[in-house]
């Protein structure tokens, strides 16, 4: 099935906004077995959204629109679509239900331009929204041949409909059954791990297998399409053994987990506890463990020693050391680990003191950081990291160190 | 002038790159006073693509185009654009030459299939690729009422073109001048802030008012075209005047500045230090101010006490109050700011309790936090919030937490 998805959305136009919702739909397509011949981006224009959907229904059979869904005046998506369909809108009665429920939980006042929001297609198939007010829907021509799926705007309210409403009405769609497989990696370029795993993505068409990058890792999907599950699944498992010999040591998940997730469920696993001293990342190890829900089990607390008086202070740095060895040194890492390990009893220490940037600081250079871990455990040695990223993105060499950090963990739990 | 971006590229399709090509194009144009009517991708397909072309004439005067001037067989963006305006593809001499140097510089080998990236129309002005090798170009139809630019697709090389090129040759088409602000705030829904502003939004067609919601808060573009950037200005500072009468309470930035910015700014102005002492955000708090160059001067330390054992070891919270009051309350709240701040010496301290979800905890509910804000300025009030957003989702606690005490803060200094 030929598919276009259109974007509606001034802020898009604007450069405002990148269209992060046309590649996720994408790959999801992508994923489900369907061509996507366009992507189209339109601002709150009823004419030009109306010829658009007309074009695109030239070639394609299935549409999916974001945005426009919103309660203001110039959210015109459904009406453009009921004006194309011949169809009208109409209260969508559990919808306006669940967004009374939605606003009354918020504590926020309904507004009578709410009410617009609970507006779908009278032939529409209502897609519930669990996580905003307002309602997506599916709309088919009387033949089948026409269909519009019409989701929200923001990202999260998006993905979340096409998770758990697109993806079932799409799937009984596809002739035979789709498995997948989303394999994580950290410390592997994109361009590298598409070269080590050439041999197995030219020579075969199912499974057929996708990289991607994102901040500080890579995923790779497995994907395979079958006459049955049983055929898809054992295909993907065949794949994966190929994968795992040639990339193994760098995959850290089999099942799409963060590396986050995967260090707390370590830690969990093994019943160790970990503290952390951070200086220039500056509380994000933290908060990337406690974003897991169970954190609070295997992490009790953390430092975020921003100055050298608080490593001295909270930490029990000694101040002779910081003048020594200078602030950012492996020295001062190991000791911050070392020492908030003691001072709060936990089993391992993480630790981390660098230049965030964009400045150099005292001769030494934007990215120049260094991570320390440290074990209870007398037998076991501690490990350290010198990170040069040679950045000046102040973002990305934070990033940069928290990956840095969970995978030492990880890779050492 | 009315644009549309065509954008080139089955990776794009395919969910493999987020089409940041048409956000940064976008900017750029709206910066320069264009009106972006459309974005579209397309895969490597010369009927679709001069098919887009053509429909992209009906309503615009100039199409930007991506992609497709690499060396390989797909790319078809230069023959379909000659076909489009009856024109052929002739050796670019100067670009030929600078590729030759480019590889020899690079140490590359040159393929034959290279030279192909060396043509360009024989009616069109080459634009340089000073980072890559495909030359760009500039087509004019007979009469200049149709424009055709082509950039490649990488974005460094389009961007460098972009700017080196496409900018000064755009600006002798430009009649009037733009000018906007973007303004953000905190604490009103975006349909709330609509209904508040519609009069000013229904009575003028410019400056324009457009609204944005994102994570927690929610912006304001006022934009204006006039025939001089002076009259654009203080036709928006105008306008300002009215959005200030209307929700002043709620804004927190006039210049497009985050609230974890703006909190930075006061700190430093007012030369005030700030402690943290978190529990349910785990560190998020300290993270964002950190985020902010400079932030080292006012935010010297902060405490994850993520545990009943840290906020007593840590901080000094008397055991017997947690027992008494419970660790999520008003009173722990305000016991671990003041401790915070006692301990760092800070001027200002700030904590967080609650219960970040997906679970209740004991009898409390998913979203049940308080926050409290102290002065080491004897004479003023410690400030308390309560909030209970009713969620179960555990990112958007957090992140409504983090906003919240940036909100507290920064209405506080």
């Amino acid at each position: 099935m030929k598919v276009s998805i259109l974007c509606v959305g001034t802020e898009l136009l604007f450069g405002q906004t990148v269209n992060t919702n046309a590649t996720y739909i994408s790959q999801q397509l992508q994923l489900l077995g369907f061509d996507v011949l366009y992507h189209s981006v339109v601002g709150d224009n009823p004419k030009r959204l109306k010829n658009l959907i007309n074009r695109s229904f030239e070639d394609c059979q299935l549409i999916i629109t974001t945005g426009g869904l919103g309660p203001t005046e110039d959210d015109l998506t459904k009406e453009v679509i009921c004006e194309t369909f011949g169809d009208k809108l109409v209260c969508d009665k559990d919808g306006l239900i669940a967004m009374k429920e939605y606003f009354a939980k918020a504590k926020y006042k309904m507004t009578d331009n709410n009410l617009k929001q609970a507006l779908i297609p009278s032939k529409g198939i209502p897609l519930k929204n669990t996580v905003g007010t307002a309602p997506g829907f599916i709309l088919e021509s009387d033949s089948k041949d026409k269909i519009i799926i019409a989701l929200p705007g923001p990202p999260g309210e998006m993905k979340t409909m096409f998770e758990n409403e697109v993806i079932p009405y799409l799937s009984d769609k596809i002739k035979g059954a789709l498995y997948y497989k989303i394999i994580r990696t950290y410390g592997i370029g994109e361009s590298i791990l598409e070269t080590v795993l050439m041999p197995i993505i030219h020579n075969q068409t199912d499974p057929t297998i996708a990289t991607y990058a994102k901040s500080g890792e890579c995923s790779l999907r497995i994907t395979s399409k079958r006459e049955t599950l049983e055929k898809s699944k054992a295909a993907v498992e065949e794949t994966m053994k190929k994968v795992r010999n040639l990339i193994g040591t760098y995959i850290f998940s089999e099942n799409d987990e963060d590396l986050a997730e995967v260090v707390i469920y370590k830690l969990l696993k093994e019943r160790k506890t970990i503290v952390s001293a951070e200086s220039c990342t500056g509380g994000m190890f933290a908060a990337a463990l406690t974003d897991v829900q169970g954190a609070s089990q295997v992490f009790k607390r953390g430092y975020v020693t921003y100055s050298n008086e608080s490593k001295i202070d909270d930490l029990g740095v000694n101040p002779e050391n910081i003048d020594n060895y200078s602030v950012i040194s492996e020295e001062i890492a190991l000791e911050m680990a070392e020492k908030a390990m003691q001072k709060s009893g936990a089993d391992l220490g993480i630790s981390v003191t660098g230049i965030a940037g964009p400045e150099d600081v005292d001769g030494k250079k934007s990215g120049l950081i260094y991570v320390a871990l440290t074990f209870d455990d007398k037998m076991r040695k501690p490990q350290i990291l010198k990170l040069e990223t040679g950045r000046k993105d102040r973002d990305k060499n934070r990033n940069y160190a928290v990956m840095a950090m969970l995978d030492l963990v990880n890779k050492n739990i």
